[in-house]
């Protein structure tokens, strides 16, 4: 990577993450944006004065952007808006009728015709997504495999509507598929089904990118939470796309899916 | 219709309004199924013995039959089978596997190789579907003909793999898609959404039927209940396919709409 590093960064672990694996790195710490910093050189922004950031990032000698941690829509004031963001405006707002996923898409092409590099956290640290492979616990039975097999095609159908990064198969049936509550809004749902629709069958949670998803900066993840919430909605394991989902705190992840007798395998 | 009908009656209303609406048809009440009689003659039958309803069937000239009304899997005894279906058992434990439509299919399978010919309730009874049009509430607005064009769009996309009745979709977010658990459960996880997720829009709901689903036997309904639900959930209105909705009580269902400020369509 020829130049330097900034993390423009958001709430949880991962922003900290980047920063330790990347010496030298800067953080962006954008007013009203909840962040840690482990103790990396910061850049105080505004979303106001977008102008400013990209000065203050060239100064540094700053080449390349990772964009980390969860962020809220910001509540911005066009009152305050600088140059930058009142020639912006007008994308901006066709963005943010358009969904999170628009709204992401265009801060990456700004930074890009910007002249900026963005990377994707797990471009800057090693092991934050999964080899293929079984992760944890047993190899997942014949009734789990077809389980898997029939939620990774639903997703694929639901693909080119941009819909779902998780889907929840048992004996065939589906359980549920995620919409904009999330996954642990997805497991309450399975958890919280009569028994008696799944007739024994216990199933499998998938996540996965969505096609088209821009893993640099909306990757779907999992953690020890995600495995705990499928264990209490009775799931026989979870099936994550390798290379295509974070896992967040990969020993606890994986420790947890081993005490719930769950597997955990990436494809 | 040549010959006579015979209704194959589970729970519910619908059995009984078939039944008025065709003098002379017969009722096929089956042991252990829920099924109330608004006074047709009556054949008394056990799935255990499905040759002896056949020849009941044939003895009252009867050519055409209707299965109507919610029925629930049975609890099967092998043991008092008769030889068609100890023939039937391989076919019918493949099918029990697969699912309802698996099943369903089977059943109109099975009476239609024997020589007689199904028949739907909306096919038997004027006024159970809705022709295309707005029945009830002020037309829909932009947003929300956006909304149910894209609810469309993701049912279609799920064609293919056999999901998906109903889904909500509000200010284009797609807020939950119906799996096994029915558009009530549907209903309740949009009425239990994070306001702030749908951003000020209310949503639609879109319930048709699957491609390629057996309207015969298995076609989607709504009724008073789910405008209650869909109230309660603060979504504008329903978007239904004409004729592939059963309108469960159509005058009680367009009151309630009426009554809860929404708009019910159909198209």
């Amino acid at each position: 990577m020829s130049g330097g590093l900034a993390v423009i960064a958001g709430a949880g672990a991962l922003p900290g993450l980047v920063l330790a694996a990347n010496h030298g790195a800067w953080m962006v710490r954008i007013e009203g944006v909840e962040a840690q910093n482990p103790g990396a050189p910061e850049i105080a922004a505004r979303f106001e004065d977008l102008g400013g950031l990209f000065d203050a990032l060239r100064a540094e000698g700053i080449e390349t952007v990772c964009l980390a941690g969860a962020m809220a829509r910001p509540a911005l004031n066009p009152m305050a808006f600088d140059p930058k963001m009142q020639a912006l405006a007008p994308r901006l707002m066709a963005a943010m009728k358009g969904g999170d996923d628009a709204l992401l898409r265009l801060v990456v092409a700004v930074f890009e015709e910007e002249g900026f590099a963005v990377r994707g956290a797990h471009e800057l640290v090693a092991g934050l997504t999964a080899e293929a492979g079984l992760l944890a616990g047993s190899p997942p039975d014949r009734e789990a495999r077809d389980d898997a097999h029939r939620a990774a095609a639903i997703l694929a159908a639901l693909g080119p509507v941009d819909v779902g990064q998780a889907c929840v198969v048992a004996g065939g049936l589906c359980l549920g598929i995620e919409t904009i509550q999330g996954t642990d809004a997805l497991l309450a749902q399975v958890a919280a089904t009569d028994p008696r629709l799944r007739r024994g069958a216990r199933g499998v949670l998938v996540k996965r990118p969505k096609p088209g998803q821009d893993l640099r900066v909306d990757m779907p993840a999992i953690g020890p939470d995600t495995i705990a919430r499928a264990a209490e909605a009775g799931i026989a394991g979870v099936v994550i796309a390798a290379g295509g989902v974070l896992l967040v705190d990969r020993a606890a992840t994986l420790a947890a899916t081993e005490a719930a007798g769950l597997f955990l395998l990436a494809q």
